[in-house]
């Protein structure tokens, strides 16, 4: 028998095996096994010249007590409707005024805070506040109590904005999302500030202490240090033709990541730093820190400024030039790509 | 100044923040952030009694030369549109008649084979061809070149089903799919068969192996030795209440599993098994390789015979009970969930 | 003030510092950190044909019950008292009769048994026993209780002579040796012989194992499937210029060695095989267990045949040859010189 | 037939063994496995006050380059003729005058200085200088070139003593020493001082950085910042009633010990503290830094004051007291212990 309409007879047999809940992969396959990454999510920047005053503003539209975190996620356009930077990553630029609490709650999300603007506020992760300042990386681990707060006015208190990066995507594309808010609106605090970072930052560590979770055990790693560090590499020569000089934040229990999703960043441009293009499979975040200059994104290009942040999707290759001595933070989805293998690279 | 329509200026504000990109968390941090997992994904089985003719009859609607894999993709019904089984995994059933050839090609997608029925057909994987019987499970791993094939009926070839599992949303979701054709329809044999397994099956390994590589470095796991294990084991009084007898395939080379992304597990359930309730943050496909049976997942009751597949979300409960003797094979994202620290389980 | 004398009064100073308990590092720095190894262990063979007699005539010397252990300790001709084979290492000939019993006991030593000669003995450890056969190499791990047998005479039971390798020297080093009679002559048998076998055997491991230890959880390679691996091996073409077949025995549930002091191997050397020159700062015992060969270590050279046991200590040059087709088991102290990152190789 | 002179026969048999080197287990059984640990080494003190006029005069003995190292050793008195002060470790008392160098070596043995008195001396590990201070401990890792030296008078140099361990025992036993000297007598600065300090000192390390070593990349850890995270963890409640506050030394590049053989620690007792009983099977030297009070070790009591050295050996059981605040140095062959599965503890 030959079959004088294939093409009738194939679109016969798909409505049958769709009523069983199946599809044939030959009219998929390309698409389901690209030749190299289709990212959706898009290179992007957010200025923050323009987008200040509506964080700020965002301050008498709702009171961080109930609006639990007050904070405008920054949505990539590739991603819309997702609350996405990128597939696994989320960023959100969050204000605290003086005299607000943002309650006590714990997630299986993991969450950065990066410092943008204001000092005093603090956050509160295992009995322990530790104060900010810009520039700051504080992490807020998985299923850690963590609450925030800003001193009145008359203590001293100012706005304080930072950005918050966190693992949301990746941990609702897992289904493996839990969270429960604490009974009162702040955990009590049972250690003074600096006691982690006593424990833990000086290259030493307690002699009983047993590592049982890939998360640091301390939650603040102070600018002044990882500036401090970045000038002394640049002083002593280091220089890389694609990052400049380029630090990563680790566990000092472990030598590995902070948290076990996110990769985190600190890298300093010298003045005039034209540097050569890189690529890679995790998708990067940046916020400027200090310093002014371009980011060519595949094929965009953006100049930035200090409190700008700007995303770099997977693959899309990334050139950094400054025309003033710079400094960025950035994290990623690195040690996520790299537990499951999936982490490629690219200089050219 | 007093604001007589909050809502109204709160959707005024809205508006001119998501001309910035931006939208307002603490209208979505309740989806964000759930208190417990919300999959899409839902419980559903495949009768195989019910989809295998039309398995077959793909086999007249398109070669496998053209479809490059000739797979009826089983599509989650809470997920459509999406090819996938779970937000991580894929499960497909592949048919290969006498005499084709699947042809090679590599991708960064993990998958794994499990022969569901026929046999002679074989697998080629780094030089080396495994012939396949059911029951057998075979490894295709990341970024290795694969075909497949079958002899002529003249050779003694026939019909060969089998269960693909890939990680092909994972990878999606990663941004990190890779993928080539190789120039041939069919690599070069460059080792006999039974290599590698003589290589690292039998406890030992080569003593200049170095490992480079998560993956394992033998493809095939042989049904009979996985079904002596089994019975050696529950004749020896090995039993768990919510398992029965449960083993998991690992690397021999390192003790992890198979290959970074996919969990691979065998299990036994006498007969009159009725076992007890189980959850856990990964999302479980089973094959049913013997036996008969029910299982309820979440609110669902399903019962199984050979060759039915059928899949748990994240978090449902899940409860087996056995008519019959049953053999289960079963695959899940367990190693990501436990590489990201999100691996929760619940035995009740 | 000229000194006259210097000798003098640096002997007068090396005696004033004595009553100190101290000595001048200047005098002895040579000898302490010399410019390569300087073993004391020296190059040996024990020929089975010319010490069998001896062995079997300890079955008349005294009992199995009176010994303990009834075993011929073999010592390095360069460290004598010391009961050693190489500093780390210890090697010795047991002797099981008919109907004996070696009582159970435990000891933080790591022991392999290697069998030599007879078969139908048994080994149990952790409530398991395993019958030995010529050519098994099994393991009775670091703290476990084990003790062996031998079936009567009217049971079938034989004389049987194994190569006992233990990490005495090592341990004793370490002033690290705990030890422990158990309250019974045996242990009692809670698992049936092949149990640890089936569940870590076969390239798949029970689901909630976890790993504790780092020990085999097996402890018993038969010598069957190590040859018929090693078989296939040279079959397909594996051939190495110094090595000829060499493969490491492993710990499954990890990868790692069976014990985490003592490295095991067994190699195949084919007709004719003259390998090149290898030397590391592992010191090896041979025992070989078919075939017909020479072996030059450092400036000696050995004829060697079935049972017959040789040494190389650490970093004499090592070559193997062979007029028959071999097969030569061997331990060394390799994990130890591994994780103190003291290991160097060197192939010319 | 029945012997009527066992003993005889065996005494002809043992002879007749003996010629083929082997030896009768039994008899020797019990000293080869005891029943817990007996290490030859005795706890001993040594006083500062004591010997350090005799390490000054070392300084006429002998000149440095003469000397090479100009060290006293440490000899523990259980251990006579061994260099040793435990069975793996070795402890010196090192001078350098005004405008010496001690040249340039290296050696497969891990060493660590920790410094006693004095000031403005250097050491110099992979093109990078330190300056001693009272306190600091630095190390120089196996098999990296390190040299010396000491300002002159002129420049302000005064002498300096430190603290020497080293594995020197434990490289012996395993046959495992290597040692070369620099072509000169310093090697060449390629790096600016604190160098490694800002690459890896400050819970950051360069992007891409790979750790291929297990020695730590910093090599000086200040006195300054030690004294300061044991006072934090003090004033925060920190207290141990064995330890008092104790911290270990890490690699911050991966949270394991600075070298792989050595363990150091330092640890601070508050004034009155009167600890509890200890014991373990890795042995331990102790230095003074600060305070006065006494130890128990095993049947011995010793009074301490600052620079005092003393040692625990294996197992013996270890009390302080202080009668003053205190802070004591300590170093052990832990490392060594726990990689080969034998460490063993208890607190009473």
């Amino acid at each position: 028998m030959t079959n004088n309409n294939p093409g009738a007879s194939r679109a016969a047999y798909y409505e049958q095996i769709a009523r069983q809940r199946m599809t044939p992969l030959w009219e998929s396959l390309h698409n389901l096994v690209p030749k190299s990454p289709q990212p959706k999510a898009r290179p992007a920047i957010w200025k923050y010249a323009q987008v200040r005053d509506l964080v700020m503003e965002a301050g008498s539209v709702i009171s961080a007590e109930e609006a639990v975190r007050r904070v405008l996620v920054l949505e990539n356009p590739g991603l819309p409707g997702k609350s996405s930077m990128t597939p696994n990553l989320y960023t959100g630029l969050q204000l605290i005024l003086p005299g607000e609490i943002a309650p006590s709650h714990r997630h299986t999300q993991s969450a950065l805070r990066f410092i943008v603007e204001g000092k005093g506020a603090w956050t509160a992760v295992n009995g322990e506040r530790t104060t900010m300042h810009p520039g700051d990386f504080i992490i807020t681990p998985s299923w850690t109590w963590h609450d925030h707060g800003n001193p009145s006015v008359e203590e001293g208190g100012e706005p304080v904005v930072w950005l918050d990066g966190l693992d949301i995507p990746l941990v609702a594309q897992m289904d493996a999302g839990f969270a429960e808010n604490y009974p009162e609106a702040t955990q009590p605090v049972s250690r003074p500030e600096g006691d982690s970072f006593a424990r833990f930052g000086h290259n030493m560590v307690p002699v009983r202490h047993r590592v049982s979770d890939p998360t640091s055990p301390i939650f603040s790693y102070p600018y002044e240090r990882s500036r401090e560090a970045l000038d002394a590499l640049y002083r002593n020569g280091e220089f890389d033709e694609w990052d400049g000089v380029k630090l990563r934040y680790v566990n000092p229990a472990t030598g590995g990541w902070p948290m076990p999703t996110i990769a985190t960043f600190m890298q300093y441009l010298p003045k005039g730093f034209k540097g050569r293009t890189y690529r890679s499979t995790d998708a990067t975040i940046y916020c400027v820190v200090e310093g002014k200059g371009t980011v060519k994104i595949g094929d965009d290009e953006f100049a930035f400024e200090p409190h700008d942040v700007f995303v770099a999707p997977s693959w899309a290759p990334v050139q950094l030039s400054a025309s003033a001595e710079s400094v960025l933070f950035s994290y990623s989805d690195r040690p996520v790509l790299a537990a499951l293998n999936l982490l490629r690279e690219e200089r050219s």
